[in-house]
């Protein structure tokens, strides 16, 4: 846990505030979303680009010196939008690796970005590595994921600002290389529990702590553009002890989450956006009758048409006796 | 005025607290949704069925007595999803009545009610004459979609609280039949002034100012399903004095209303929920320098892919010496 206590969230949020979003942190009724307990969402899909990570990107490119080659970041999409967003800002040059497996609705967005894209074969961890070719050959700046202090307290500013709007004991939040898993426990220390939550196909998490070390995964699956880091980041690994709980869902259970949010609050959220909801709505996590839960509900950045379950509905007949006169049309 | 002046916006507050949502007022930088001014953001489609319209719905069967037949309301969709919503919590045997020009968004979530559908020929005049009927001949309650106090009071508690978390001296909100502008008045008072936004297709208001009085419309266009009265209710016409500003957008600009919202804060809204943002989004409203703004985001019932504006994204050919190595893939 040393490394976590260093990691400053205060000075990330006191650095980014004013231009990342103070998203709301919603209550939503028992019921709302196919739980039967009352939740706090936080909403931090409503974030500039789609996700929380703008808190990370702009916390770091704040937090170190970034050299004139600018920065270069590798990602699934969700952290490239976040540090091609932050470098406008603040008028450094980007250049962003992303996988061809990206989907659409993470690389259209790029568009609006003066960022270089360099689209490459393969997952994120092919991204990484041409990153680090990149990084080697022009001393730019290698924004990480989730590896680096300054990117983890920026995702710790989300748990800080839902500690600040209600009392909760747990904390819900997804996890792929653990950036906003190690800023959430980070942000917490003793004051709720944080429960990890990750789907069969991003299990790094669950994969450490079966070997009790970090290794290796084969990434696959619906979150594998938000969640698919190959290994759990060493920060996260070295915060173990703050996780309450690991909990690993299925696509099924992320599908099903996703369109509970529509259904329920009108919201989209990209499959690694509803991972974390999933947890309760699939049944794994089920809070004590007093508890108060939050969940990050993180990431929007999919075809939104994704989420709509449409039952085709008829007219029912009227009802027997209301009405003398018959239903005009269907 | 005076009609206005009656409407206890606070009494219908207090009764539908705990089941309508506190939704989030969302502070919304400089350029955020395309406006170079910063704005305040009420979301309202984040309530349960996708509208504000359960604020209304539930005001009015709690604040009259309801005979044993229950209630009947013709809607365009929306209402009737409130009512439906309302009345299976109070467990009052419901009836709807909307018009086969309702959009499949709007009539797939009665599914999960036990609210009878009826759909009938025509737009929302059509519906409601169906409505008339069916309270003749069975004495149940009429819920009328704008033009009852109580639905009026339920619909300004959305403006009653904006001015609780913040200071605004403008709310701007869209008007169909004018129940939700009606209720704004008359939560607003003398704090902040009104704007009302119509879309071409559903000018009620605008025709009414124009022709001194209350006329019917032909109606039409996108938003016909949300704001397609008719004619202008008598309440928000008696309280016309209270309207600082009446302004008509164009279906085009709610369209790009809409995908400022989805492209800038990850939010769906159907077109009469996009509609108060457009008179900002177009230029028609142009806030004074320091003006303080909120904007009603007031539904979510559509095709969520529909605000999808996907731009086809190529990779950027790499900068040139800056890297030695070929990008692999595309």
């Amino acid at each position: 846990m040393e490394a976590i206590e260093q990691i400053d969230i205060r000075d990330a949020a006191r650095r980014i505030a004013g231009a990342v979003r103070r998203t709301p942190l919603l209550a939503l009724e028992v019921g709302a979303v196919g739980v039967e307990h009352p939740l706090l969402a936080k909403l931090d899909l409503l974030q500039p680009t789609g996700s929380f990570k703008v808190r990370g990107a702009l916390a770091l490119l704040t937090g170190v010196a970034v050299p004139p080659a600018g920065v270069v970041a590798a990602s699934g999409g969700n952290f490239g939008l976040a540090v091609a967003w932050a470098a406008e800002r603040l008028g450094i040059p980007a250049e962003i690796v992303v996988p061809a497996t990206t989907p659409p609705d993470k690389l259209a967005p790029f568009a609006a970005f003066a960022a270089t894209l360099r689209v490459v074969d393969g997952y994120y961890a092919d991204a990484l590595a041409v990153a680090d070719d990149l990084v080697a050959s022009t001393g730019a700046l290698h924004a990480h994921a989730y590896d680096q202090p300054e990117v983890v307290a920026g995702q710790g500013t989300a748990a800080l600002e839902v500690l600040e709007d209600a009392p909760v004991e747990t904390i819900v939040v997804a996890c792929g290389g653990g950036g906003l898993l190690a800023g959430t426990i980070a942000a917490v220390a003793d004051r709720a529990r944080v429960v990890a939550v990750e789907t069969a196909g991003t299990a790094t998490l669950h994969a450490a702590l079966d070997a009790g070390r970090p290794v290796d995964i084969e990434v696959g699956g619906l979150a594998a553009s938000s969640l698919g880091a190959a290994r759990i980041g060493t920060l996260a690994w070295a915060a173990r002890d703050g996780i309450a709980r690991s909990i690993v869902v299925s696509d099924d259970d992320v599908r099903a989450a996703q369109r509970f949010l529509w259904a329920g609050v009108r919201l989209v959220a990209e499959p690694g956006g509803a991972t974390a909801l999933a947890a309760l709505t699939s049944g794994a996590y089920q809070p004590a009758p007093d508890e108060r839960v939050a969940v990050l509900v993180c990431g929007a950045n999919t075809d939104p048409g994704s989420v709509r379950e449409l039952r085709r509905v008829h007219a029912r007949p009227p009802p027997r006796g209301r009405s003398g006169r018959p239903p005009t049309g269907v």
